[in-house]
């Protein structure tokens, strides 16, 4: 294993410290616990959003915490759960009085520490669970775990971050949330593993023709593997099922938003080439694009690889969309 | 090989048009030529900055189109200059009648396209030549070729392309450019080699156990080959080199920009951890941290690896830092 760390078990703290140290001005370290918060806490009366999970998926979810999105963000340890009490303390933290959203990927550890979170909060608690994969929508996984929560997380995060802070209350947020998440659909594939510094071997292995498509944010197994795939055949297999997803669940008029993501270890220039093949093919199908979201923003490491999300959106979401948001990942605005 | 992409011809061509395509709003396609302008140009009267070089590096150039920086970027191949006639083409397309000014890395062969460049464009153009590599400054390397122009390109081009958005004249952009480059010192190190395209084959081998100290963005033999070293002992190198030009060239009481960019292939946890590294080394040693910058901002395809850059600042330099930026890889303040 090849890393820039100074040891397996240090490096989140040392990467926590690292982000604090960057960027003083949007973030600071919870005082109680190992969490992020933003340095200016939002106003009084505001909902307030927490995300967390497992580190690794850099800049998910401390990078997107700032004015405008989320409050709080608890990470645990590379592909590991945080825990309640980390949950708990960064709620205390960040509770303004109007409530706390948990932000949640479906993950059977995270869903079930965030809940005993919410459970030792009490009352003014929503949590909201994000499954936008669609690589396994058809298979007996999803059909007994649920689909993964994935890049399209970004998604709800800033688009909810927009509506708590302009004062929309916990229902409403929760509400909004569900709406986005169930308007949204992604799928990746993997070209290469990626290695977790404590593990120090790579999670699975591809051969030198291979690419894993559907594959996990954490390397599990995807939908099928197969031999090198060009970009637009990539797009047209990622488009076909999150287009299969969002044109039945969400309002099938509005324009969407096309995020491009890199796993970690894929340089930007393919990034834009597939984000390119989608694109054309959206406008060929007659889709409009509104916004758009490309680089690396839901990591598995250094893993080689790339997502699609789509999300279907409407007139108030592209305005939360575009809203200020001053992370130290995603920042327009301010 | 493995590469999202559908042909390795047509990558260069199929990302612009991605990167248009992700980002009307900041960037458009030159009518008469292969270069990236701004999409709303400057106002008459105030001087135009172009830069360009092989493709590669991204978000290097094109990603650093649009107000407040670039207001055009040249790409060649990757990792081969751009043409005389695309920079020629440039230039006519985005002069605003106060001079143009080229930012070039210092690379035999970019450096004498532009050269010609400058000449077909007639009098009112100035270039600079960024070599902010201090890897080599010792060797002979450096000796005959001068040192390589590296991250510090990014710096250069933020700063410099906040005063000529305030009116700087072309003398003064120049003359600015030149004091940034001079006050900016960076080094790289490599985990993994990258592979070209259109090679199809890794440009060079490195060992399980090695790391190449003081890299090139394309590949270039560093200072040494050695055992892979900790995040402490990477940045305890690079910042002796570093410091021992900017210490030396530039105004030596002004606080630093610490800039940690990833090569491409490393997650943004490992850049955390060098950037940490980094930063309580400088404090450790009195120095002051103004600004910072974590990130892949000038990259070697999917190379594995990190590069510290550090320049150090005046007020003015600051102020010009903070001004709005917007373009597609790095944004504040629009």
């Amino acid at each position: 294993m090849k890393k820039i760390l100074n040891a397996p078990e240090r490096a989140l703290d040392e990467a926590l410290r690292g982000l604090v140290a960057a960027h003083p001005d949007i973030v600071a370290a919870g005082e109680s616990g190992r969490f992020i918060v933003r340095k200016q806490p939002k106003a009084s009366g505001k909902v307030a959003l927490i995300s967390g999970g497992g580190a690794g998926h850099e800049p998910l979810h401390a990078g997107f915490v700032g004015v405008g999105m989320l409050d709080a963000a608890c990470p645990g340890e590379v592909f590991t759960s945080p825990t309640p009490d980390q949950m708990f303390a960064a709620a205390a933290a960040v509770d303004r009085g109007a409530g706390v959203l948990f932000i949640v990927k479906n993950y059977a550890g995270d869903v079930m520490n965030f809940e005993m979170a919410a459970d030792m909060a009490g009352g003014d608690t929503a949590t909201v669970i994000t499954d936008d994969d669609v690589a396994l929508l058809d298979s007996p996984v999803a059909a007994g775990q649920g689909s993964r929560g994935v890049a399209g997380t970004v998604v709800v995060e800033k688009i909810v971050g927009a509506a708590a802070e302009r004062g929309a209350g916990l229902a409403e947020c929760a509400a909004l949330a569900n709406e986005i998440n169930a308007a949204t659909g992604s799928m990746a594939v993997a070209l290469s593993s990626c290695t977790v510094p404590a593990a120090g071997k790579p999670t699975f292995a591809l051969g030198d023709d291979e690419m894993e498509l559907g594959v996990g944010i954490h390397g599990e197994a995807g939908r099928e593997r197969v031999k090198v795939q060009s970009a637009d055949q990539l797009a047209e297999v990622f488009l076909a099922s999150i287009l299969r997803k969002i044109d039945t669940t969400a309002n099938t008029d509005g324009p969407l938003l096309l995020f491009c993501n890199g796993l970690g270890g894929t340089p930007l220039m393919e990034l834009y080439i597939l984000y390119n093949s989608a694109a054309q093919l959206l406008k060929r199908h007659g889709y409009t694009i509104a916004r758009s979201l490309v680089g690396n923003y839901c990591t598995s490491l250094e893993m080689a690889g790339a997502s699609l999300t789509v999300t279907r959106l409407n007139e108030d979401h592209l305005q939360l969309w575009d809203d200020p948001v001053n992370t130290a990942a995603l920042r327009w605005g301010c």
